[in-house]
């Protein structure tokens, strides 16, 4: 840190993204991607987009919109498209939260809402989930400031059902209640259907999991177009071109293959069935996710030691050094055959830290 | 604006960017694009780049670093990059001013620069130019802020010499001073060569204008360690995959062609100067210009008029409705021929207006 950094940022801690590898080519199961590919569309759409890019992107994100707009049934100005759905994220805080309206969210959930906070210089109100991690509504009605809640959850992969998410909006209309659905894909039920109904209502999702497009760059907000303005308006003061000409032509051409997307998704979730099966097979307790990923521990593994020993055989998950979750692991769904090479390599660790505690020979 | 909105955004006036037409074909001169495509390296990497999108872009953008430090002679960690030019400003604006370090420009510069300081909430002390649009370094010693010039300043296209700017530099280390040269390429001379002999110097560049890549969104900073790791703290805590990976490989590809680049840059440069040339002789008063547009004014055509009938001509600039400059407009160098079609209405414009002055029929 230099010694111009403004005072503001002084305990600052950033976000740390999963480790994105070089070199040794691993089985990738940390950061939530598709095992497969982008629609062709998407992939066409982007292919084309690149040999124009000699004029601005269109800052208001015209056909992106109406196409979002068609696929959802909504207006188009009930959508606004960001740099990913950090972006969005980040707006949602820079709009919504100030010394009097803290930032409300679960003490286990996506990492990166604490940062917002603390860049933001807003306070944040931690609210605990239970012991089984799933979130209590109630502890929610009224919360007393700008609530953010992932849902599914991450890393959990606990959904909320529908009905639970509009309890929580319709008991804080003086305050914003923020969803965010980066995972709502993979078998929870969305609220975009509410954001007509409920003013204080902002839906986030992200085309980088379900639609495969991670490398693409491209979120969204879902509300009601009275907050979307608001949105727009930091929008336009901080970064208007904020979504490039290839990202737009991508995420168009991810919205129109409904057909492709289905298909993809579901996949996912079957694969997520059989893996998670086979794991309570080998002693594993996970959480029952809707989401691309699992969460999972083992009684006689240490999370710690279960993400090194996968990492020493080429697989790498995500493990999260906190309290309540360091002994679990967060496990992307991939393909059938990386969920083959990831379970073969449990078990084989599960089983060695089984014969060291039997006394046979261990590490 | 909602309810809901923070008020601390409540005077907030978000930057109106340049028309982006529709519909009708226009002959486009009023957001600074270059009239040649990018370099066709950039074009291949990207579509390349778009067929493998499922993957998170790389969040330290590591191969683009070491194709712009080998390029301009630097170290890989002088360099941050960002969703296009405005996201660095952005970064500079929150990193290093605060209440007690106001944002110091000139009155006209980038109008971006008072709309940063707005969202960001910190004072400005604004320093007019001279009444030739000139900027007098003097004026920006022990400046007792943030510092921020554009150079080759917009919407003037007047450069400083790097002498200049090392003045600047050197009389006020106790403060950043950011150069914005987002323009450079066209003629300025460039304070990249300095940052490693003053930590207190943030270059800032974009690859929308000398590189053809406005709908790719590329910008970046070059400083020092020290400071790039401030911005990095900042966007590690905003939104770290901020760069896709199709705007990472057209990055790269624009960077290795350094002779197109060139040629193109020149060809600009050749058709400014025969532009410029004809537009004094129509009776314009152009600004020495050393960006790719051209700042002009006519004693008989009001910056308005001049501005509405080259639109009903189909010919698009930018016209500031801003104090000291509402008589101007500025003129995006496009290509030889786009620019013949805007000599041919300017000269009709003009030929019209002096036959009104002199009792012709006017319009």
């Amino acid at each position: 840190m230099s010694r111009y950094f403004s005072e503001k940022y002084g305990g600052l801690v950033p976000y740390v993204p999963g480790e994105q590898p070089r070199g040794r080519s691993f089985v990738k199961l940390n950061t939530n991607e598709s095992p497969f590919p982008p629609s062709p569309y998407a992939q066409r759409f982007a292919r084309e987009a690149a040999g124009d890019l000699r004029l601005y992107s269109d800052p208001e994100c015209r056909r992106l919109r109406e196409t979002a707009a068609e696929y959802f049934g909504l207006a188009p100005d009930c959508f606004v498209f960001t740099n990913g759905s950090d972006e969005i994220l980040y707006f949602a805080f820079s709009a919504y939260c100030d010394s009097s309206h803290p930032a409300v969210f679960a003490d286990i959930t996506y990492g990166f809402y604490k940062v917002f906070a603390g860049v933001c210089g807003v306070p944040a109100r931690i609210i605990p989930l239970k012991d089984d991690f799933t979130l209590d509504p109630e502890d929610y009605f009224g919360a007393g400031g700008t609530v953010f809640i992932a849902n599914p959850n991450a890393p959990t992969g606990i959904a909320l059902t529908p009905g639970d998410i509009e309890r929580i909006v319709a008991a804080n209309r003086d305050s914003i209640v923020v969803i965010d659905e980066a995972y709502v894909d993979f078998g929870a039920g969305s609220a975009v259907g509410l954001v007509n109904k409920y003013p204080n209502l902002l839906v986030t999702q992200t085309f980088s999991k379900s639609r495969s497009l991670a490398g693409g760059r491209l979120g969204m907000g879902i509300a009601c177009p009275e907050l979307i303005s608001d949105i727009e308006t930091l929008r336009y003061s901080t970064n208007p071109y904020n979504v490039g000409s290839m990202t737009q032509a991508a995420g168009i051409g991810a919205l129109l293959d409904r057909e492709y997307f289905e298909e993809c998704r579901n996949k996912i979730i079957s694969v997520r069935g059989s893996t998670e099966k086979r794991l309570r097979e080998l002693g594993f307790d996970c959480t029952d996710s809707s989401a691309n990923f699992i969460f999972a521990e083992h009684p006689r593994v240490s999370g710690e030691t279960f993400y090194r020993e996968l990492r020493e055989r080429g697989i790498l998950v995500r493990h999260f050094d906190a309290p309540r979750i360091s002994n679990r692991n967060r496990i992307t769904v991939g393909s059938a055959e990386e969920m083959e090479l990831f379970l073969a390599a449990a078990g084989e660790i599960v089983k060695a830290a089984e014969r060291k505690d039997d006394g046979g020979p261990g590490d």
